[in-house]
C-alpha cells in the first residue's frame, strides 16, 4: 500500500516537478511538491537498498544506502561552494550530522522501538562508531575551532587543510579495517539470520533503480534549493535555521525512509549503520573532501564551524554515545534522541 | 541507637526551632539547631521510606525518597522566585545537582564499600540514567547556555519556555517506560533478594511518618533560609556558595541519610536510585517546572545558568557516567566523587 | 639484534654526549646525539622493567615502567620551575599526556594490533582508570580553569594547591586501593600466562641496570634541554611546540620502547598500565607537586592551562575513554589516536 502511494507520487511528482519549474509556479508549491517527489524516491531507493543489501549482507548494505544519501548533499554542497556560501555549508553539514545523530536515529529507534520491546545491534560496531564519532566530531572539529581563536586565516587554512586529509585518511582505514583485515571478526550472531531472507528486486534491477532514483532525487533536490529564500522569507525561517534543520529532513529524506523501515523489520544492525555510518560519512569523508574541493572555489572554507554549530554536534556525539552504548534500543532512547533535536531546532530557529 | 537519638534530636530540635523564632535567638544558634532538626526528621523519612520501599518494591521506593526529598527544594525555590532570587534559585539548583551527584552518590559508594568490597548495582538502570543525565545537562542545560550568547532576552526566554516543556515530557515519558511499558523488562536478578524483608514500619503508618516529616522539615527548612543572609556575613560566605553548597546539603539531607543507609545495607539500588533518581528529578522535572512558574512572577527565570555552575554540572556528569557504567562501586569510587566534590566546594567558596 | 644495535648506541652515545657538550659541538648534532642515546637507554629501561615485571607481576612491573619514565620529566622540570619558566612546564605536562595518551597507547595498539588480530586487556582496569582520567583531567584541570577567570591572581593561586593537595591524596588512595584493599580482586584470568616466563635478568642486575640507564636518561635529558633554543631558532618551532611535542616525545622515550615491546608480546595489560598510568600518574601526582614545589620559587605556578592545551588534553581523555572501554585494541583503535595525536601536534605547531 505504501509502495503503491510512493509509485503515484513519484508517478505525479516528477513531471509536476519539471513543469512546475518551467512555469514558474508558486515557490511555496513547489517546495511541497518537491519535498512529498523527494520523500517517494527515497522510498524507491530503501526497497532498492534492502534488496541490494540481502544480497551483499548487512555491513556493504549500510555502506550503500550511506553513499546514496549523502551523494545528493555532495552535489549540493559543491554548487553552492561555488556560489560562496560557505557557510550555508557549514550549517548544512551540522544539519546532516545533527538529522542522522538524532533524527534518524532517533525516529529509527523510537518506530522499531514501539513494534519490539527490546532491539539490539552489534555492539562491536557500535563501540568502533563511538570512538569515531568522538573522534571526528570532538577531536577534528573541536581543535581548529579552539585553535584558531589565536590563529590568523592563513594558519587556519593551513589547519583545516591538514586536519582534512587525516579524516580522510582514517575514513580509508577504517574501511579497510572492516571490509578487509577485520572482515567478520567482530559478527553478531544475529547477523546471521537476515541471510534467509528473499530480495524483492535482482542485483541488476534493483542496482538501476537505484541509479535513477538517485539521478531523480538529484535533480529535484537542486530546484528545491532554490526555493529556499522565497521559503525563507515567507516563513521567517533564517538562512542558518533553513541550512540546519529544512536541508538536513529533506537531503536525508533517503537515510530516514530506508533506516526507519529497517528498525520496523527488526534489521537494526543496518538501521544503525545508515543512521551513525551516514553520519561518520559526513564528519570524516564529505565535509574533509568539500574543505578540499573550496581550494579550488575564489572563497576557500575552513574547517571552523560557529559555536553554536559545534556545541550542538559535540552535544549530540555524547548522547548518542551515552544511548548506543550497550548495543541496545528502545523507543524511549529514540524518544530521548528526538526531544533533542527538536531542542537544538529550536534553538537554531531562534538563533 | 541511632534511631533514639534521632527521636530525641527532634523532641527537642522541633520546639526549640518554634520558640527560638518567636525569641529572636541568635541566628547562628538556631542555625545550628534548624540543621540539626532537620538531619533528624530526615532519618524519621529515611525509615519510612524504607518501609514503603520493602512493601513497594525498590523502584517506587527510590522514586519516593526522590519526591520526597525534592518537594522540600521545590517550596523554597518558589518562595525565592516569588522574592526575585533568580540567582540563589539557579544556584541552589546547581547545588542539588552537585550535592546528590557528587555528594550523596560518593557518601553513598563510600559507606557502602567500605563495609561491602564489591556493590553491584542495576547496570540497565545505570546505562537508562546515564543517557538521561547526558540529555539533561549536557544538551538541554548547555544548549540554552551557548545559544544565548548570541540571542536578546526575549528569545532566551522562548528558548528557555520550549526547553523546559520538553524536559517534562521527557521526564513524564521516563516514567512512563520504566513503570509501564517497560517495567521488570531490565530486572536485574539481584532485586528479587529484598523481596524475603519485613518492611519496620506498616504502610499506613510509614505513610503517616513520612508525610508529617515532610511537613516539619519544610516549616524548619523555610526558617533556615531566613538566616542564611546573616550567616554569610558571619562566615563570609558569598550568596553562590550558600546556594550551592549549603542550601544543597541541608536541602538534600534527607537524601544523604536514606541513600547512606541503603548503601551501607548493600542495597545499592534504591541507593543509587535516591542520588541519580533525584538529580534527574531537579534537572528534568523541578528546575524547568520553576522556569515555567516564574513566569507568573514579576521577574522571570531563564534555563541559563553562570558558566561555573554549568561547568560544574557536566563535568560532574561525565564523572557520574565514566564512574557508574559498569554497574558497579566500591570505595575508591565513592572516594573520586567526593573529592570531585570538595573541588568544586573550594571553587564556589573562593569565586 | 635491536638489543645489540641499542648497546652500540648506548656506548657510542653517552662518551660522544660527554665530549660533544664540553667540546661545544654544533646544537643541531647534539640534538641528534642525545635523542639517539635516549632512546637506546629507553631500550635498557625497558629490557630491565620487563624483566622486574615478570618478577614482581604485571601491576607491579607496570607502575615501575611509569616511574621511572617520569622521574626523568619532574627533574627536567623542577629545573625549568627554578629558571621561571612556567609556561613551558604547562606545555611540557600537556605534552606527556598527550604523549602518553595518544602516541604511546596509539603506537602500542598499532603495533600491537598489526601482530595480533584482537588484543585483551583488564576491562577493570580500563575503567578504573577511565574514571581517573575523567577526575583529573575533565574535573580537577577544567574547574579551576573556568573557575580562574572570574577570580583574582590570589585566589587562583588557593584553589590551585587546594585542588593539587587533592589530587595527590586521591592518587595515593587509588595506590592504597590497588595494592591493598583491592589487591587481585579485580584480576582477569589472562594474567596468569605471565608468570610462567623467565626473566631476562635477575631481579638484583634488572635493578642495577635501571637506575644506571635512568642516570644516565637524566644527565643526556638536561644536555638535551639546552639546544632546545637553538633548534627553535634553527627549525622556526615555537616554545609551546617544543615544549608539547619535542620534549614529550623525548621524554617519553622509555615508555615508547617498552609499552611497544609489551603489546607486540600481546601483554597489553602492561602496556595500557605503561600508557594511561603513566598519563595519570603525571596529572594527579607529577603536576599537582610541581604546582606545590613551584612556591618555593620566585615565580610560582597556578594549575591553570592554555585553552588549547586543555581542550587537547580534554578531548584526548574522551577519545581514549570511547576507545578503550571495551577492554580490547586492534591496529585501527590504535591508528584512531595516532591521528588524533597528529592533529594535535600540527595545531600547536602552528599556533
Amino acid at each position: 500500500m505504501v509502495n503503491r502511494l510512493f509509485m503515484l507520487m513519484v508517478a505525479a511528482g516528477l513531471p509536476l516537478s519539471v513543469v512546475g519549474s518551467l512555469m514558474h509556479w508558486s515557490p511555496v508549491l513547489m517546495f511541497v511538491i518537491y519535498c512529498l517527489t523527494i520523500v517517494a524516491l527515497a522510498g524507491y531507493m530503501g526497497r532498492a537498498t534492502e534488496s541490494l543489501a540481502i544480497v551483499a549482507g548487512p555491513r556493504i548494505g549500510g555502506l550503500l544506502n550511506a553513499t546514496f544519501g549523502n551523494a545528493v548533499e555532495l552535489i549540493i554542497s559543491i554548487f553552492a561552494l561555488k556560489a560562496g556560501l560557505v557557510g550555508v555549508v557549514l550549517a548544512s553539514l551540522t544539519g546532516s550530522v545533527l538529522g542522522n545523530l538524532l533524527l534518524v536515529a532517533g525516529l529509527s529507534f523510537f518506530v522499531g522501538g514501539l513494534k519490539h520491546k527490546r532491539q539490539e545491534f552489534n555492539i562491536y560496531d557500535a563501540r568502533h562508531n563511538s570512538g569515531l564519532l568522538v573522534f571526528a566530531v570532538l577531536v577534528a572539529f573541536v581543535i581548529p575551532e579552539v585553535f584558531a581563536m589565536e590563529m590568523n586565516e592563513q594558519r587556519t587554512f593551513s589547519l583545516s587543510i591538514g586536519i582534512s586529509i587525516i579524516l580522510i585518511g582514517l575514513y580509508m582505514a577504517a574501511l579497510f579495517f572492516r571490509l578487509v583485515t577485520h572482515r567478520g571478526v567482530y559478527q553478531h550472531k544475529t547477523d546471521a539470520v537476515d541471510e534467509h531472507e528473499e530480495p524483492e528486486w535482482s542485483k541488476k534491477t534493483a542496482t538501476i533503480v537505484l541509479l535513477l532514483a538517485t539521478v531523480a532525487v538529484a535533480y529535484v533536490s537542486e530546484n528545491l534549493v532554490h526555493t529556499f529564500e522565497v521559503i525563507g522569507e515567507e516563513f521567517g525561517w533564517s538562512e542558518l535555521f533553513i541550512g540546519v534543520i529544512i536541508v538536513a529532513i529533506v537531503g536525508n529524506a533517503a537515510e530516514h525512509a530506508s533506516a526507519i523501515v529497517m528498525a520496523y523489520k527488526n534489521k537494526m544492525n543496518i538501521a544503525v549503520e545508515i543512521a551513525v555510518g551516514s553520519t561518520l560519512q559526513i564528519a570524516m569523508f564529505i565535509a574533509p573532501v568539500l574543505v578540499l574541493i573550496s581550494l579550488l572555489f575564489p572563497v576557500s572554507m575552513p574547517l571552523v564551524f560557529t559555536l553554536p554549530e559545534l556545541v550542538a554536534m559535540g552535544t549530540a556525539v555524547l548522547l548518542m554515545v551515552a544511548i548506543s552504548n550497550d548495543g541496545e534500543t528502545n523507543w524511549f532512547e529514540g524518544a530521548t534522541l528526538l526531544a533533542a533535536y527538536v531542542i537544538m531546532g529550536i534553538g537554531f530557529y531562534l538563533l
